[in-house]
């Protein structure tokens, strides 16, 4: 028999999360069946997002606390997986745990990618979920082009470290905003172009100054104010990738306030602005469309007529009270 | 010698837009040269965004005032635009102007996409810009699929209702949120599934009520807190397409505030949310590549290992207050 510890979200957390809000369980394993494999944790991963999860509920009081570790197999009725080998697997914060991957299709257990050299927590980071969350998350929605200008908040984080080195990789002009010297220091070493502590004073005048063709990309993990500021040195067509929300984590009463950038990454949201001569080169084909749909009608089209080209500003002040319906236009005469 | 009126951006407007924002010049018009047609306006534009573009100066005060008519060809020197015909050209409020497309590369006129039993005002509305705004701004970015809800804000107006009726063609379940009861009346005649007065107080229950199944597309034309209500109940992967920014044209000192739905629109920015368990089909790719960075020396993979299973949430708690750089992780023993 096999005891595993593992720690519970034993307390609801109200504002700032405290050690009290965990608690440590010990629980006897069932004997081994087919198919399954018993592991011991080496490592497991700390993520800001179980924050996110504990605030919104996702993570109910009194569950284990859920994560991925970094496991060795201590016992085995698996081929794959033999006694000695190591796997990636979200088993949460605990010591021990029983695997099947037939059991967990979504969620599979897989050897831990490991790189000669490198400890085995690699894993977790460049090579697990941080890694794919800064290559998926800023290649795929970023889509950096080489010369162009990204910012990445909490830089120094799992995530932002490894999101400001492809976008280098990727030929990008990089900046850093991270919350200490140390790890401004530090990301300039690995070769951010620049690094502001977000906790100056001057930190819009210093984002300016590491800024000066303004910002393309935006690899956003904490919203808020920080989040204001860059948006507002955004480039024309810029992209912004929105992975977390630490800014609002430790809130009051969450579920009170509307907060943008968490249901931007909860639910996945995308949002764009446009103007739409964007598309002048398909100009022609919207409205051959639409006359299609007004001859078929399945379309109507109405028009608010001012008369008379005098009446223009007057009648446009009343058009932006909503006093129109449909297209609002002048008949000059 | 024809004498042409027009309408100038007179004196700045702070605040609430004023008609002696506005004022009238007469300009004699030169003879025309080769290649030269002489227009008189029938019908102008109204288009709200005009607002915006005198509030950040992209308008500066002195200049006409710009927007699209619908104008009938009086003299030509052009073989395509002879006399008698009707134009669409972006030549701003005024009676008459002298035109030539070969010094108008990036906005022709073109003849007027009139349709039987409607007036020519159409080609400034659903056969206009008003309709490709619809049509592109739509379908491009919301992207919206057969059975899905859309909701449109400023959805009695001239982009708004169009967007409505595209989206009802597209098999959706279609709310409007317009500002008066008598436009809210027309929405349901031209077959929106429901309409909502925003001025009304219920309006959060009333929007609630009218999307049983939350709300997968918003198309935006106003901003602000209506949009904060629309968004709580947006769907994952929602998309939103931010169109205008009514809700803030009338503000006084813009220059001061940041307003994310004006940058949105005019910079054309992109946000979006996401997961990484989208991409997981593509795990093992992000893993590899990541990898052979670090194996080429290009990414530098740095952790923060916090010693010992019962240190976790006291690790936890010091990881999200920022103490850790590189990725946070638990070595159990």
């Amino acid at each position: 028999m096999v005891s595993a510890r593992k720690w519970i979200y034993a307390k609801r957390a109200e504002g700032e999360i405290q050690e009290t809000n965990f608690q440590t369980v010990t629980e006897e394993l069932p004997a081994l069946q087919d198919g399954d494999f018993l592991v011991e944790t080496e490592y497991f991963s700390l993520d800001a997002g179980l924050r996110g999860y504990m605030q919104l509920g996702i993570l109910p009081v009194g569950s284990p606390i859920i994560g991925t570790a970094v496991a060795k197999v201590l016992q085995s009725n698996r081929a794959e997986f033999p006694a000695g080998v190591y796997v990636c697997a979200r088993i949460g914060w605990c010591t021990h745990a029983i695997l099947n991957p037939d059991k967990q299709k979504d969620n599979r257990p897989y050897l831990v990618p490991s790189l000669e050299g490198h400890s085995r927590a690699l894993g977790l980071g460049a090579l697990g979920l941080s890694g794919n969350t800064a290559y998926f998350g800023f290649l795929e929605i970023c889509k950096p082009r080489e010369g162009e200008t990204v910012v990445v908040s909490g830089a120094a984080g799992a995530v932002g470290s490894l999101v400001g080195q492809i976008a280098k990789i990727k030929g990008c002009h990089v900046v850093g905003l991270a919350g200490t010297e140390e790890k401004v220091r530090w990301l300039k070493e690995i070769g951010f172009d620049a690094a502001i502590n977000y906790r100056d004073a001057s930190v819009r005048e210093q984002l300016a100054a590491a800024t000066p063709r303004g910002i393309d990309c935006y690899f956003d993990n904490v919203g808020g104010e920080l989040t204001e500021m860059v948006r507002e040195r955004m480039n024309l067509f810029g992209r912004i990738s929105v992975c977390g929300t630490v800014s609002s984590y430790n809130r009051e009463q969450p579920s009170l306030i509307s907060d943008p950038q968490r249901d931007f990454v909860s639910k996945q949201l995308r949002q764009e602005g446009f103007v739409v001569f964007r598309w002048l080169n398909r100009w022609m084909e919207g409205i051959t469309q639409m006359a299609e749909w007004i001859k078929q009608g399945k379309l109507v089209a109405r028009e608010t007529v001012y008369e008379g080209f005098d009446t223009a500003p007057k009648s446009f002040i009343s058009m932006l009270k909503g006093d129109n319906v449909g297209k609002a236009v002048i008949k000059v005469q």
